[in-house]
């Protein structure tokens, strides 16, 4: 079996070229073949598995107005979105930055009816303006899930839960889920006194791990320096059950602090239950980049790939901003992260095996028809028509066949078979690739039509899919 | 078996405000699950269907540069685009408004190598400006794939073929394709002296059958009146093979015109011998809305739709225009509208049983259990909390389960049910509905965890999928 494809097939860096040539937008890369086979047979795992759940998907719109959407974005979200001016209202456009607030604006408009809870997945590109990066980050492919409507532990455990077991399912390995609840932190800084402006700025020097800088915001908010230090100290509360310990310790008896611990406790402890212990990491300063969570947050990471492979958590009051207040949770994957991360893990490719019929032009109604035949025995066919010379026939064929990576070669009307017969090639596995060339040695039989789709049919052993 | 789900779910007619209120983009709709689990299972379908004959998919960005797609494009079509000002680079991006001109780029940039022929398909929306209708006209949603490489007239059959196929596997009935080849009309306009201004409008009302407008055009171009004549007599030239006997009569000894319909002839006798006669309509007046096809052209045509399901043809110049010439052919299909010519013929609902397990929060993490047991029996199951008193908690449950369309409801921690013991509730076939009620009458039971999980497979069968 093959490794997975390397991964420039999915990175805009295959054209070479200084950007003020670029043929292709930055960071909205083509991703080949081989590559896309991967992207669709990961998506088609994560939504097999939630619809397991009960998730249903939902396809919605590329464009949304501005003004509809921007209650569910955050300000610097929305500085970072493609915009046009809808050329038949004037108003301006945005291409989704974002499936979640697009989810609740949907939700709140009434579109998905009154009953409650909603179960929904999707799968879909989200267009940001990122910083220039190899790989298509400015128009990601997620797939995610929002759980709309309940507001216990039960359900933040019922989204944790799917978001593990998917990426269990598709074979990642060695991946981590930390797992944080925003109101500690938050509670930590209103706590200290923070001004809103303050409190912001912290919040985000938090989701960045920047302590450095943390630590200047206290400093300019005049933190007194008791409450300083423990709100550093949450920032790198980060492990196992004794985080909670230390979490109570710093929250005192200030209630918002314990909430948040008991729900975080909670959650932490129905998971370990389900034997999802060594993959969760329990981190108090959790913050994700979006504004709108307020409740359990978790982000996904594995060895090599720097960035988050996904996360969710919960964001009680998004729907409420387009006027309709519902508890929800989900979370979203980015499916190029994925890739990679499962790449590196060295999965096998997905490849199906092949036959490939050849016949010169006078005999292309019998090529369609033993093609089809092949066909409806379940295999894969390419079925193609061959100019030049009758003697040259197979050799071309074999070319042909060769240079497609197919597993038999068919060739129809040559004047090496006797009338109705047909040449099929196939590798030998007894005798191998010879050392003096890169190509495998074949062995060649005369076999008649019938015969042919017997064969074949025993070989592909009637299964689909991988091999 | 319910029937598909009504038109309105894939329509943003659903939203029922003015134009100036409208809270969602005219021609941009949401598909709510219920049609999305159709329009993702059309597109697998069709995706499945031609990965048969060899061909793979392929995922292109979502944008272009215009200066770059634009050799590939009509001017009249990127009037109609999605233009964006790429803030990196201050170039113009536009959303792909077609998926053959990308295609065509890709490969003549040499993205996927030099070896030929290549098969690709793709999924993938297309976004055009397009005047107001109902329906999702401005974000198309197509599959479709190209042959690039042969010109052979065995690879219009293997594309018309495919085409065929596609549409009778997914369940369309009295649908025609069809077919001419645009050389021929193309050649009676230039035989008759047109200037390649009147030309190109002559084909555009062509394209419309608008014969009014093509006599008025042919009047200002000073057609002599014999000419005029056979270009009018083209248009209506449509049916089955005695077309091309009478489509050689106005060709006489042209060879442009000849050898069009040679081509033709021999696209039209292989389809016939694979059995495609009743489905073909031979229309010697066929062209499509683009310029680039330049051989065999075909549209897919169903009762009830008054638009096209889809077409295609031969481009064996258009990958040139981007500097590496290639013969090519293909096809797309609108998801939509087959979606809407499917519904017509009354294709049953997709649905898959459902189970749903209910307990109080003091049971979550039996619920948890039980759940991921039976969804490891290959069952789809959606866990609930339930709040309320206990001995409520069945009736919840089962209002719950309902309101879902769920066919087996569990309930753990009840009172009614010895320890270890669940409620298990499913709809009696001998008793049937009561007329008093819409309400399915429910046989109650209780069984032991274990037992729940043996009788629960044996009800699925161990099948997935549609029931």
């Amino acid at each position: 079996m093959a490794s997975a494809p390397p991964l420039h097939s999915v990175s805009s860096g295959q054209i070479r070229l200084p950007r003020e040539q670029s043929l292709v937008p930055v960071g909205m890369a083509t991703i080949l073949p081989e590559a896309a086979r991967y992207v669709r047979h990961l998506e088609s795992q994560l939504l097999a598995h939630v619809f397991r759940w009960g998730y249903d998907e939902i396809i919605l719109p590329t464009f949304e107005y501005l003004d509809v959407l921007a209650p569910g974005l955050e300000s610097k979200l929305i500085e970072n979105c493609y915009k046009i001016v809808d050329r038949a209202t004037g108003r301006i456009l945005l291409l989704r930055p974002d499936v979640t607030a697009q989810i609740a604006r949907t939700v709140a408009m009434g579109m998905m009816g009154t009953g409650l809870p909603l179960r929904l997945s999707y799968r879909a590109p989200v267009f940001r303006y990122e910083p220039e990066h190899a790989g298509r980050d400015r128009e990601i492919l997620q797939v995610g899930v929002e759980l709309i409507g309940p507001d216990d532990a039960a359900a933040d455990c019922e989204i944790l839960t799917m978001l593990i077991e998917c990426l269990q399912n598709i074979g990642l390995r060695n991946f981590k889920v930390s797992l944080g609840h925003v109101g500690f932190f938050k509670g930590l800084l209103i706590r200290a006194g923070l001004s809103p402006e303050g409190q912001k700025r912290a919040e985000q020097a938090a989701a960045r791990k920047d302590l450095p800088h943390l630590e200047e915001i206290l400093r300019e908010e005049r933190v007194p320096q008791h409450s300083a230090r423990s709100i550093l100290a949450a920032l790198e509360l980060c492990g196992h059950a004794d985080v909670l310990t230390k979490g109570r310790k710093l929250a005192g008896t200030e209630k918002p602090l314990l909430q948040a611990l008991d729900r975080l406790t909670t959650v932490y402890r129905l998971l370990c239950s389900t034997g999802f212990q060594d993959v969760l990491v329990l981190d108090l300063g959790e913050f994700r980049g979006f504004d709108y969570y307020d409740g359990i947050v978790f982000d996904v990471f594995t060895e090599g790939i720097g960035a988050e492979l996904g996360g969710g958590g919960r964001y009680d009051h998004l729907i409420g901003r387009f006027g309709r207040s519902i508890p929800s949770t989900g979370f979203a994957l980015n499916i190029e992260r994925l890739f990679r991360g499962l790449n590196l893990s060295g999965t096998p490719a997905l490849r199906q095996s092949e036959v490939f019929v050849a016949a010169p032009s006078t005999a292309t109604e019998q090529l369609m028809t033993i093609a089809a035949e092949l066909r409806q025995a379940g295999l894969r066919v390419v079925q193609h028509v061959l100019s030049g010379p009758v003697k040259h026939l197979v050799d071309t064929a074999t070319e042909q066949g060769l240079a497609r990576g197919a597993d038999v070669i068919v060739v129809l009307g040559t004047d090496q078979a006797e009338h109705g017969r047909v040449v099929m090639l196939q590798s030998d596995p007894r005798v191998g690739t010879p050392e003096t060339t890169s190509r495998p040695r074949l062995s060649q039989s005369f076999v008649s039509q019938s015969e042919l789709v017997t064969r074949l049919r025993r070989k592909s052993g009637g299964s689909e899919g991988q091999t």
